[in-house]
């Protein structure tokens, strides 16, 4: 993501190499932490560590940690890369990434998807039996390196963000074929299933730094907040490129959340604003791909222009991004605020 | 398993009062740590809470609490319940519970299972794709209530005990309808599969006690042993009930391992030990069953006499049993030892 995506000003490329050299050390972790004694459980992981794409929570786990710091020098010219990210900075990254494969191991079996990262889907290779056990050994290995720090703070954070994860998920699934659902549940399923674990990755960066008592301190918390904002935004992005995006473009499967009886910010404005004629042709054709007739979608997104569905559902995403960006100023001045500040502009300017 | 099961003696009933007190703060912690702001997810943990039938791991924490300790007097008559059990002793116990029932939910996708503890299973009523789920929810809430702890250490043990459990599931997976499985990979799987986290739960009760640096100390070692052996026992006699129970014996679906492939433990020593001709008609039969004809099934049992196989099985299960039993040698003169003695019986002489 922040290849390519980014233009990073002269003034943020040591913070830059020193989050590259940051992923080198969470890359060694995890080639230790999820060997195993046994080859077809090492040939299964060694697959899954393809969905490693963006790694935008050890990227936040990192620059958090920079962040949270005000005796660091503006250029960073005096600070050697080491002392700026620990041992404990490098566990928490490697921690929420583990989360994250896993939920995404296990939400591929929810979703029946057969292609992620432009690689075959666990569940499509092996059958769902063996994803829901490997995403279980993603999660458990997770909470056993967590639980390496000499404090168990960490492993509460990772703990509870989660099992609120979980309840998102239940929550979506609970509403499923829900065509009647509103923006309210959406938020809700968002900050839980979405939100939730990427603050966390930001509090945790804090936390490294500032020490594991600081969770009520005003940077760790306005970390945390920027982290959940951006959370909700990321979220939004991606409902949108599942809308909208191709395969080609965004890397999976799209068009599933309709597929699933999923309704999302876009659908859910839309449905709103329609006027009843409109509303009619569209629910229709919602329903229609729910039911696996996904030939209405071409004409759906017209429809959608009608209420200016996506551009509104952009606009819903750009406040949160500016909500996050509104919270940094109770952040110090230094190298790991602008960076934030570029991270939270690239999370809904990504096209995939 | 206490109940019923079990003839307690005179001087172990005030130990067993401490434990039905125990499991009474266990449930406590049930309902608390369970509960969230989601009727839809209330309502499927509720059901989820029958799984609970025999509350063996809480059941061991409670007595390895117990056991672990030198000071108490043989009848107990001077400690009072709550002394006996810290609410450390409760926590973990809870926290082994929610674990195992996390796999059970996710064993029963595994399996395709439609009847648990005669009640419909999770995935039978919602679907497999909520049983992945609030497996996952129950895991995270299990990590979330562990650290909860002052020390990292149960986590850690929790931690990696999970995560041996799911390389046992992925390396019985691995071995679906291998028909020439050798009894050392069984032994394998049974050790990760059930013994490791039955083992983690008799640490536990010990380290609540001693202290959690003490994970070297003799006492711990000794109790962990214990739990491992009996967990292998325990699953032997689970293989055996799988073959030679019904229905209503054993409270949920029978001979599910030969329907899905699996080979346990009285096939592989008739396979091992049956003339050619014989070998070759239960072969037949073994591959029909994973083929889904269980037609053949009352034949295989005949045949499985003519190696007295079921006969080796219960001895094999007998001999973990004796094994475990000895390495109470190391561990305090008590009313502990006694129980923890009958529980080892008992585990091998359950029909369900």
């Amino acid at each position: 993501m922040m290849q390519g995506v980014l233009d990073i000003p002269e003034e943020l490329q040591r913070l830059q190499e020193a989050v590259a050299s940051g992923f080198e050390r969470v890359e060694e972790v995890f080639a230790t932490q999820l060997v195993s004694d046994l080859a077809p459980v090492d040939q299964m992981c060694e697959h899954v560590e393809r969905y490693r794409g963006k790694m935008l929570r050890p990227m936040l786990v990192l620059l958090c940690g920079a962040a949270s710091r005000s005796d660091l020098d503006p250029m960073l010219r005096s600070d050697s890369l080491d002392s700026m990210i620990s041992d404990a900075h490098i566990t928490c990254s490697a921690v929420c990434e583990m989360v994250h494969m896993a939920t995404l191991v296990h939400d591929d079996v929810l979703d029946e998807a057969e292609i992620r990262r432009r690689g075959k889907t666990i569940n499509a290779m092996k059958g769902n039996e063996t994803s829901v056990i490997l995403g279980d050994y993603l999660i458990a290995s997770a909470y056993e390196l967590c639980s390496s720090l000499d404090s168990p703070i960490p492993s509460r954070i990772v703990g509870q963000a989660s099992a609120i994860m979980c309840t998102g998920e239940l929550l979506q699934l609970h509403n499923r074929n829900n065509f009647e659902l509103d923006e309210k549940t959406y938020f809700q399923i968002l900050e839980r299933k979405t939100a939730a674990l990427i603050g966390a990755s930001c509090e945790l960066g804090a936390l490294c730094s500032l020490g594991f008592d600081q969770q009520q301190n005003t940077i760790t918390q306005a970390l945390k907040g920027f982290g959940s904002d951006l959370g909700v935004a990321f979220q939004i992005q991606d409902d949108v490129l599942d809308l909208t995006g191709t395969l080609e473009t965004v890397g999976k499967s799209v068009g599933r959340d309709l597929d699933k009886g999923k309704l999302t910010f876009p659908i859910i404005h839309h449905l709103a604003n329609a006027s009843d004629e409109i509303r009619n042709e569209s629910l229709g054709l919602i329903q229609n791909a729910a039911q696996g007739d996904q030939s209405g979608l071409p004409k759906l997104i017209e429809l959608l222009s009608e209420t200016s569905s996506i551009a509104a559902t952009q606009q819903m995403a750009q406040s949160y991004v500016d909500r996050a960006k509104a919270r940094l100023n109770q952040i110090p001045e230094g190298p790991g605020r602008p960076m934030l500040e570029l991270i939270a502009d690239a999370v809904i300017n990504r096209t995939h």
